[in-house]
This record gives C-alpha cells, structure tokens and sequence, in this order.
C-alpha cells in the first residue's frame, strides 16, 4: 500500500458483515477507504455500524477518512462524461474514486447523441480536461463522437443501460471497441472504478514528468 | 408483377449461367432488371453474353432496360448517407436501386463519426430529403448521430466493414437496433438493396396521397 | 420540442419518485406526455401523486394531456399486427404512441401463423392501411407472411414472448432481419415505442406532400 | 446392416481416395450405396474410377447399386418442400436418400413465404403426403406456414442459404425451433439426408402396422 | 378443432385469471382441455375456482375433462425416456399430453449415460415401441445413444437441467442437433408438449394406414 | 529444458522457413523435437531440407531424434479413443505427442456412438489402461459414455470434425464440459498435444511413487 | 457402489424434501454421502431432520458419515489454489470432495494475479503437491501462470465471480482453455466437485501401481 | 492535420490502386504518412510505383516520410510487450505506429505466461516505461500480469493468435476486460496501432505538462 492511497473494496458478492470488517481494519490502520458496488443491504449495515462513514447512494459507494484526499500537484482535471440518467451510477463512481486518488473531476452529464447539441454547447469542457472519461449505454455512440472531437486520452466504460439487444451492455461495449475514433481505451461493462482507476494512472504522468 | 417495376435477381449463390439465362428470360419480357450481388465470374459472362447489359462495378450490379426509368409525381429525395470507403458497394447497391424503382437520389459520402464535422458541414442536404438510409460499418454511430438530427424516417444499414469484434457487421448491427434516436428502422448486415426497397415503399406514400 | 409533440419518458430504469417528478414538470409546462415501461411501483406511485394521469396497466403505459391529441390532416392509418397473447402489451405500447402522436389506429389482434386463415380473412385491412407495424414473438414469423402480402412500408417488432432458444426474443429479431420479402425496417426487442415513433414519421410524408 | 438399406458415405471430410476405396469395397459386396456432400474432386474421382457411378450433380450426391430399389407395400408419400434456389442441393439430397430408403416422393419447390400464394395453390399435395419434410434458409418461415397447414409430422431442416445475421443457417434453425406450429421436428443446418432419414422411419410405420 | 382433441393452453406468460377464464370457457363447450407450464400461482388460483381440475404437480399442468381420453385403434406404444430427476417435469409434460391424445405411453426414466447399464437392462422397452421421445439436460448424450440403438422415429427434448456452460439447455440442444446417430428429430429445450405432439401424428399414422 | 524431454514447436502460424531454421536449431542441441500442425507447405519444405526429419502426414506433424525415446520404468498404458474418421489426426497427434514424451500408447479407433457396441467389445482395453483420451466431434457424447464405464481419469478433447451447428467443434466441447460423468478433465477443440501432455504429467506420476 | 466411497448428491435443481429423503436411505445402508450445492433452504430442512449432518456453510456442503474417511496408502497431497474470495465456495467444495475421497489437502487461497508476489512465496507448496487444482474467475490467468510452474497435473476450475463480460464464468473457462500453459485439463464453471473427483482419480494412480 | 502529425492509412480493404493514389496524394503534400495492415499485393504495387516508400514486412506496413520524425521533448519511453511468435506483427504495427508519432520504444517480446521468469528477468524494463502495450493472444494472461507489476497505464491489445475456443482473439479480449488487475485500458482484437494511438495521446502529457 502506497502512503495515502486509498484501499479499495469490491463490495459486489461480500456480504454485509465482510465489509463492515473490513471497513473497520483499515480505518483502524488510519487509511482512506472506498467500497465501490454496495448494495442496499451493505449500506444500511454500514451506515449502522460505522456512523462516520459516508454514503453515496447513486454511486453505491462508501467512504471513509481522516483528512480530505489532497489534489497533488501537477494534476490535471479528468472530465467525466454520461449519456443519460441510467447511467449516472457508474459515472459517479468513477467520481468518486477519481476524488479519492486525488484528482480534479469536472462532470458533463446527460449529452447522449439523441441530443448532441447539447455535447457542442459544452466544448470548452472538453478542451479543458486532460483526460476524458466516456460512460454510455445502449448502443455506445458517444464515445466515438468525443472521440473524434479530441485529440486527449479517451476512457470509455460501456454500460447495462439498455434493453433487447443491448445485451447488457455488450452492444455498447462492441460499439466503443469498434470506434472509428482511434485510440480510445475500453474496460469492463459497468467498470466506472476501473476507468477512474487508468485515468489516475494516466493524469499522474503530469506529476511525474521531471521538469 | 406491377407494371414498370423492375425484376430483382440476387446473384449471390447464383451460377453465371443461371444468371445469363434469368437476365434473358425477363429481357425477351421486355421488362427491366437489377441483378444484385454479382461476383467476377458472374460479372464477366454476362459482359460477354448480354452486351446491352450495364455493369456497375463498384455496386457489383448489372442493369437492363430498354427505357430509362422514368421518376413518377410525387416523389421526394431519398438521401443515401455513408460512413467510409468500405460502405460504398453496399451504398451504391442501394442507389442503384431507389433509381431502378424511380426515386431521385442524393448521396453523401464519407461522413463517419471520426470526423463529424463533414455531416454538419452538409446539413441542408438531410433537411431536403425525405427518406435517409444511413449506411455505416465498424460501431455504426453515424446511424444514431443523424437519426437524432432530423425527424424524417430513417434507415439503417450496418456494413460487414471491420475487423475484430465488429464481427462482420454485428456491432454495427447492434449498435443501431440500440439507437438512443428514436425511431430508426434497421434492415440486414450490406442489405442495401432491402433498406432502398423500403424507402421506396415510404416514398411512395407521397405520391399516393390523395390531394 | 415541437408545438404540440408529446414529450416520451422511458419508464425503465427510473424510480417511481423520478417519474413522478418529471411527470409534473412536464405538465405545469402544459406539454401532453407519455411514459412507456412503467412497472407496479411507478403506476401505484403515480396514480397516487397524479390522480389526472391516465394508466395503461396492459400497455405498461402512463399518458398525461389536457386537450386530446388531434390527427393532423393528410393522415393515413396505422395497422398495428400481433401474433399472440403475450405480445400485447408491446402492441398497445404500439398503438398508444400512435395515438399520442396523432394517427389513426387499427388494430389485428392473434393473428400467428399457427392460425394463419384468420390472417387472410382480415386481408381489407392490409389494404386499407397506409403503414403496417408487424410484432411477434417466437420465431416471427408472421412479419414475412405480411411482408409477401402488401408493398407499403412494414415495421417489425420482435418481442422476447417465448422460452429455449428464443433468447428472449433474439430468434425473432433474427428472423424479422433476414425475412424473405423485401424492405421491412425492424426495431429492437420489445421496442413498440420505436416502431411507432417510425411510423409516425413515415405517415407524416401525406401530411408534407406538397399538393 | 438391414438386407436391402442402402450403406451412407458422408463425404464432407473424407479424401476422393478414400471416397473410392469405401465405394468399391460396398459394390463388392453387393450393395447399394449412397455417398452424400461431395465435392468436385471427389465426383471427378468416382466418374473416372467407378464409370457406373451415377452422380447427381445438384444433389452433390453419388449412387451406386445393381437393381433399382423397390417401394416396400405399406409407405404413404413423403411431400419434400423447399422454399428459394439455394435450398435445393439440400432438397435433393433429401429426396435421393429418400429414394434409395424405399420411399415414393412427391416435390413441391420454390414456395419461399415471399410468394405465399404459390403453396396454397398446391394444398391438395399437402394433403396427399403422409410426412413432409420442410427446407428453407434465411428465417424459416416457411416451416411454420406449413406446419399450421397440416396435422402431419413435418421435419423441418434449416439451411445456410442467406447472408449477415443468417449466421450460415442459425437464423433459421431457431426460427424452426420456436415455431408457433406445435410437433414439428428439426435437424441440424443443411441436414437433407437426416431429414429424409427420419422420414423414413415414420413412413416406414405404416408398413410395420398389423392390419 | 377437431372432434374430441382437447385444447392446449399455455400456462407460460398468463395470468392466473386469465387460465381459469380459458378454463371455464373450453369446458363449458364440453372438450377436454390440457394447460402446461401452470406455475404455483395458476395452480392454487385454479384449484380454487375449478375444483373439478385435475392438478398434475411435477408436470405443471392442469386437465379438465369429463370422459376419459379414450385410445383409439391402430395406435402403437409411445415410450418416454429420461435422463435425470431434473427433467422429470418435462417427461411428465409429454406423458400427460401423449396421453390427452390418446396415446398408450410407456415410461423409462432415470437412465442417463453415466449409468448407462440401466438403459441396456431395459432394451426391450425400446424394441416394444413405436416412437421414442427422449428428454435430456446437461449435454443429453442420451439421444445419442438410444439413437444408435434402434431403427424408430426418436424425438430428442434438450432441457435446461444443468449449470455453468449448460447455457440452460443449449448445450443439450447442440448436441442433439450435431447426433451421430442418424435422423433425430429435435425440438425446442424442456418443450415436452412439443415432442408429444410431434410423436402423436406420427404414432397416428398406424391408425391412418388402409388395411 | 529438462534432460530427454522433446522440444514441442507449434507450425500453426509459422511459415516453412521457420520452422525448418527452429527444428536445425534444437537438432543441432541433440535434442529431440516434434512439430505439430504442420501444413503442407511446411512438411513439403521441411522434407526437402531436412531428409531425416520424419513426416507423420495423418498426424499433420514431424518428429526428429537422434535415439529412439525409452519408456520409462512405472508408466502405465495410455488409451486413445476417437469417434470417428475425421477425428484420425487429432488422435494420431495425441499418440505422437504421448511417444515423445515416453508413454505405451494403445489405440481404439472408431467406436463413436452411433455404433456403441464396437466401444463394449473392447472393453478390456479400457481396464487395461491407466490414462484414457476420448477424442470426439460432433455431439461429443463418445467421452461421457467412456466416463460412465470407467473410474480412471479421463481427458476429452472435442474437434472440429461437425457441420452447422457444431460450430467447428463448440458444439462437442460443451457436451464434454457438461458431461453427466463426473470427473472429465476438458482441453481447447483439437488440441491432441494438450491432452497428451495432461496424460504424460499423470502418467508419470506412477513413475515418481516412492515405493 | 465401491467399498467406503461416499455417495454424492448435487442438491441443485432438488427440493429440500427430496435431499432429506437420499441422506436418510444413504445413512441407512450405512454409507458416507456429501450433498453439493445446498441452498439456505435445504441447509435448514436438514439441519433440523437430521441433526447429526454436519454443515459446511460456506462450501454451500453437507456430510453425513460414521466414521472418518481414511486416507489410503500411496495418496500425495492435492493443492486448492484459489484467486479471490469469492472464489471460496467453489474451493471449499473442492476440498471437502477430496477429503471425502480420502486425499490429504492443502490450501492456497487468495493468490490471484494482480498480487502475483503471493504465489511466488507459496512456492514450496507448488512443488509439494501431487495434483494441483487452480480455481479463478474473472479472466481466470492463474490457471497460467500455475501451469508454467509446475510439470505437475493442473486441474483449472472457472467460476462466475466477476461481472459484465466474465459472463459468469465464460471468460474464465475461454482463458483456461486457451491457456498457453500445456496440459491443463479444464471443467465446467463453478465445478468444484468435479475437479476433486479427476484430481482423485489422478492421484489414486499412485495407490494402485504396483511396487 | 495538424503540424509534423503523420496521415495514416487503414491497407485492410483497399485495393493497391487505391492505396498507391492515396500515398502519392500525401506525399505531394510533403506530409509523413503510414499505411497499416497491407497485404502482398498492396506491398508489391507500392513498392513497384513508390520506391522511396519504405517497405515493414513483418508489421504489413508501409511508411513514406522526407525527414525522419523527431521525439518532441518530454516523451518518455513505451514500452512494447508482446506474449509469442505469432504476436509480432500486432506488436510492429505498434511500435511503428508509436515511432511515427515521435514515441521512443522500447521491446519486450516473447515473455507469455508460460515461461514467467524472462519477463521478471526484464523488470527494470517495466519500471524505466511511463506507458506500456501489452500484445497477447491465447488467454492473454499476461497483460494481468504486468497490471499486476505497475502502476503505470496499460494497454492492453488481444491478438487473433490460437485456434478453437480462442475464437479468433475473443478469449483473449475477455480476459483482458476482466482483468484483476485494476486499470487496464482495452483496444479491438489485433489493433496494435489503436493501442499506440492511445499510448501516444497518454505520453504526450508529458510535454504538454506547464513547468
Ligand atoms: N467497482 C469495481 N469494479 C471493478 N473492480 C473493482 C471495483 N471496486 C474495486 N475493485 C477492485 O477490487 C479490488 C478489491 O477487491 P476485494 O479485495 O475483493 O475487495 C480493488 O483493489 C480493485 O482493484
Ligand atoms: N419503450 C421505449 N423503448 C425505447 N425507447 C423509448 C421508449 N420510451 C421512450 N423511449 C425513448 O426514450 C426517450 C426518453 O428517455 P428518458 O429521457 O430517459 O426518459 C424518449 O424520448 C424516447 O426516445
Ligand atoms: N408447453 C408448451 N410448449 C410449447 N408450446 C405449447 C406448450 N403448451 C401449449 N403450447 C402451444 O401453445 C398453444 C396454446 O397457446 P395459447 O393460445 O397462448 O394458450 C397450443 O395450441 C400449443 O400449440
Ligand atoms: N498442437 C498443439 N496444440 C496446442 N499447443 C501446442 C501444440 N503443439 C505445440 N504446442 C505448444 O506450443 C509450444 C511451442 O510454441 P512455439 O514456441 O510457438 O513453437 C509448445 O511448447 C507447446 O506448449
Ligand atoms: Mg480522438
Ligand atoms: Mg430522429
Ligand atoms: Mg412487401
Ligand atoms: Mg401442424
Ligand atoms: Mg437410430
Ligand atoms: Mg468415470
Ligand atoms: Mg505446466
Ligand atoms: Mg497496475
């Protein structure tokens, strides 16, 4: 464990007691913690037990800390962006854990293709960031039109927002790997964490860089 | 078999000989023809048995008619749109088509997603059609891209163009059944024929209107 | 949002209170709405909440207006077919859309394949509408045999009614995209929403035609 | 082996060497022999090595025997139906091997759901077989029109005529397997021999009926 | 309908209400009638409603009729064989149709192929039959094997018993599409009335043939 | 590289060259090797420039040793079952790969299910045995019958030997995962060498037994 | 039945009733008996019927036996390696089968790639063993990287943990399938039984050569 | 276009014509272009009728530039690492790619899992890159593996390298999707110059960084 890192929990397939656990050895080593994927199950055990903690209903997320995630320097801001309401739940959990890695997030959501005017009233924000994060369902396309419209590293996370066909995000998932926009990144169906976790990776090179 | 509409003949799994002798039977009918889909050998033969016949290389479809096609009263612009090099056969298929059955065609060429600008840059030309077929490969973006600028009846046909997990067209395919703009009919993987069929059958919907 | 146009809400993945909220909104702005896949909880809510809202309990659907919708106009009629039983409520998503859209709607109920004379014997109304949209479950058939009946547009529905290998209504989707008659346009799964949205915008061209 | 059944060669997979050998070694022994899926080289092979082969070219079939194999008393006629062109080397093969299994055959091609009217126009031939064997590609449809027609065993075979989401028949073996029409049985894709192999042995219980 | 063939209803995908209305109605035109996958629901709606029904737990299905289903002359023993005791409630569909047709049935069940002495220890069972319905989950090797062993009509049923790749019944399903033993008619997964129905017009046959 | 173990070279994907410049490597290490999935052109170039390589045309490979490979001391029998005609070369590169690497190799060929009772009469070879291999396509079922009779460990590998809905050897793998037997260790479609190399690492296992 | 080895029951797919039934016959004619896959509701029936079964909550397990199973003579240690913690059930299952049989254990949990450095220093457990059975889901690479370690058997078990595209265990099984590691022999998703059963079967090699 | 940034051309369904008159195009406009995935023909035409144009053969590419790319100041080193033999073209097309667009490059080829030890044996490689591609096919274990070693961003590229169930490098993409290792940033199957497209864009930060 790097000094200041957050641990990170998969709440996905523990129960409420390992999580409670697990919450309260790490706190007890004084460390950040976040815990992605918490059901209502979860949340409600946890919010009982630990009444520090903080929860994130629409990420599904838990927190705990001591001091706030200080924005090391060198940092730049990481855009986050989403196509409709559905998937809000895995664009704020690749919030959060970009927060807790310690990165300026901006946000940009609900400018699906269906509206992509809505996408161009907001290009300086694209501009702006150093990386973008691209998080849609159904068929995906977004990505592909961010894509083409910057020339930064793009993430993109499928998601299970759809129906039929979608496949639970396969549809999306096939879509942004076929991107006629080159070079973008994909992860997991749903894998917000995952793409905050690469974007992390990626904005700290500007950290790093010796100067 | 209506009068003036063309005979179709889909030369894929047809032998050049079976093609030769269904191109002769209707021609002696006087009747015009459009064989879809025809390879090199069919190609080839029918070059050196019917020189009358007209070979559209690229569409890699043969015509045949003694009197041009006349456009009936009534008729609205139908505007074929495609994404890349790749999709031209199967957008040329498609014109051939919408002329065979009487439809003035616009084209738009090689606006895909990755460079978007090149579809706004054209935006008179989807407010002045009345049908659009969308053709596109790879994620097939393009489809829900135009479908969420206009409000006029859309086609979409997604290409075998790709590789990878564009699985000879299934991404597209999906990618456009999933379509966040509402509303947009999809038609089989390179069927450009079919989506020119049923813009046909819509277009006429004006020339039927009662005045 | 055009004069008059309903505004859509996709029920789906959206909790009661959320509907409700964009329910109200909509309706103090004197716009007529209507909200497709809305499950138990949402209809109980609403129904609470919003006494002048309309259910649908067959249709899944939520409608909500002052003044009913008129039909514009230059309006031909819609023939909304189904197979069986269990394809209704995607046929009275159908029919609902329609309506609010300002069509004139006919409906020919149970009319599969397995039972295909009562098909024929309702063959006046495949001539007298202006739009067709077909919707079965199982292996969809009866898309094809309507698509060999009639030359006017015809929109598939494939629905997930089945169980084994129709995937959920995969194998309809399947045999809707490779039908045997030409130029029929299909939409996703269960999405009768879609294929009225196309309809719509198809028999709307009467309504433009230049006389 | 049963006095009199012809032996089965499966051709697909197997060298013309190996083809020739196996022929010969059957002949020898007197007995008549089918050889199914062969390929060019292997039809070359067998006219030059074995000249009383006789080879059926559409059927991509070859037969080999002394006498002519007689209709046992009792067998009712099997109806083989098959819906476009590309189906018929499957059709074919299921009426040779039929033939060669002591069974009288009745054709009925060319009657693909697009052009519906052409089967009802030979209903009588539906009622005159005792079994019927349906062949068709792309999505299948014809087997359910067919099985709704008649309360006989119908054995559907799909084939791997069509194109893009055909998947070289599994579009429209899943259309046969959830037809709408109860008891109908199913092969695997372009499977004419197994079709006509189980047609046999239904025909084959009229004659096993003691009367 | 025919003269004294009961009706089919199914349970699948209707409400408890809507079965006992069906119910009501078919027995009140005095005919006997046969509802399949009733789920618990149906069951204790219609035990309630229709005390005369005739529950039939393990095969989820209701009959109702009042004079015994009688057999009539010609018909030959249909033999139902299964696999585990998982699919148990699909051989009880079929028998339960089998025998609602008129159809003297025969059980053989719990022989699947990792104890396949018990198959060889009823041999004669099989030779004793007319037709054979077999019904195997997992990868429903049984067929094979009882296909390899006699000369009659086999119906394979492929059932959803089974975990991890069993794709709920889709490995069972390939397997008895790809049999090595020849003519194996299939039908859709755990669509035990689908097998009976197929198996009774074969079985009528023997009654059909003129003496 | 362990002392007399061979070098194992995978063809598939390497041109001639090479494999012809790999194999004089190893060869001039004085070491044993064998080549699998070779092609013609490989095995053709590798004839040419290498005389005392040897070629293995069924088995698609080629060996190369300097001394004839001793079978250890406590290695038990190894049995190689197959199917069926086209499962030949998978199954010769089995008993080629088990050779090499010093193994008693005993073959039974040809006793797919369809004509199970080839299988029984050899029974005594499957008691004899220490390791079994069961090589298969189609429907695959070849290994649960094997797994039923036996207790020994039992390696299946599926191959592409199938048509339609054998999916080039799918079809077969997953009746082989499934398979009702319990205790099948599984390897990839066609991979002779994986499961002669399992058997090889078994077998030996009676030969590191302290004693 | 052999002598002291212990009757299994897979309690999936069967009602609490019926697996109450087996153990009770089981115990009856004195035998050992270990019931897989129980769920909460079968755990509580037997907890409370047969007091003397002994749970084994999170291997989802139950046994029932007199006396201690004795490991025989000539038996190695068989390694349980496992990925993550949601893998324990299925390798708790594995375990408890192969103490049931009568192999000595050992366990490596929680070794899964991301944290390679564990595996490496658990490495003299690896050469230790005789059997090693690797248990993973997600992208299942452990399977690999245990297979390029040892020349020992490799039984690689998949599971369902993960989400989106690991398809519940699909991924896992493709990886282990492919793995570039030689001989590892595969079984279904989340069967932890069968790996112990082929990992008895192997290790019972060493019991049975003769000295 | 902007300043000194090479056009790329996609070989992959171009015919040579069209490929020699896009490079002449580019090149009379003084601009540095690559050409990937070029087959035989399009290499032999272009070498032919552009001799200055440089010929890669094992990346199937074609670059064609005036002055040599310079590597802007603050890139720092990608590093390229590849599983097996069969990988080498994806892993050039890469580093020509990343070349090209003025990356240093570093190689690490031929370390799959199978052999783990060469790719410990490179760590500081690992340690000296700010971003790496991992290029692999099979069950592409190893881009687990390196994300398991860095904290750096990573790349990761399934090739269609294997045969059977790897279906084409879908096994592959699976498993790097559902890596355990966090932050692995996926592209389509074989498209090394996405990859380095994305590495490219991540590097560039770097320079971009304000000091
Ligand atoms: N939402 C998420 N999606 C994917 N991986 C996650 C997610 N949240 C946490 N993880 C990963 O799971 C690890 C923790 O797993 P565990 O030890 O089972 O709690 C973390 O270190 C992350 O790498
Ligand atoms: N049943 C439906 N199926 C598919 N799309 C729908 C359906 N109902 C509404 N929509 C679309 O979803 C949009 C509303 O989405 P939302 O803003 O998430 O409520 C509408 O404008 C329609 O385009
Ligand atoms: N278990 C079953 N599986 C498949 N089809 C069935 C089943 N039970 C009844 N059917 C068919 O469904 C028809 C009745 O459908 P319905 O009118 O919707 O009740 C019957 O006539 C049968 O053809
Ligand atoms: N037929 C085969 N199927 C699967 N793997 C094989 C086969 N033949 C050889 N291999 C593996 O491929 C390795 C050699 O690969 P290579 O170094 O690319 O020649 C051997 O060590 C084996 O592990
Ligand atoms: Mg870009
Ligand atoms: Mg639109
Ligand atoms: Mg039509
Ligand atoms: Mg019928
Ligand atoms: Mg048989
Ligand atoms: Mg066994
Ligand atoms: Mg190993
Ligand atoms: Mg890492």
């Amino acid at each position: 464990l790097r000094q200041g890192f957050p641990e990170v929990i998969l709440g996905l397939g523990k129960t409420p007691e390992q999580v409670v656990e697990i919450l309260k050895l790490v706190k007890d080593r004084n460390h950040p913690v976040l815990a992605t994927r918490c059901n209502d199950e979860i949340i409600e055990k946890v919010s009982k037990e630990i009444p520090e903690a903080e929860i994130h209903e629409l990420a599904r997320c838990i927190t705990l800390y001591r001091d706030k995630v200080k924005i090391p320097e060198g940092m730049g801001k990481v855009l986050v962006i989403s196509a409709g309401t559905g998937d809000l739940p895995v664009a704020e959990e690749a919030v959060l854990t970009l927060q807790m890695l310690g990165n300026p997030v901006e946000k940009l959501y609900d400018v699906g293709v269906a509206g992509i005017h809505r996408l161009f009233e907001n290009y300086e924000k694209l501009l702006d960031a150093r990386v973008l994060i691209v998080i849609a369902g159904m068929e995906g396309a977004l990505a592909s039109v961010v894509g083409g419209l910057v020339d930064k590293p793009v993430i993109a996370v499928p998601t299970s927002v759809g129906y039929g066909v979608s496949f639970n995000g396969l549809a999306a998932l096939l879509g942004m790997l076929n991107s006629c926009s080159a070079g973008i990144g994909v992860v997991n169906i749903d894998n917000g964490f995952g793409a905050a976790f690469l974007a992390n990776s990626i904005n700290r090179i500007g950290r790093n860089v010796k100067k």
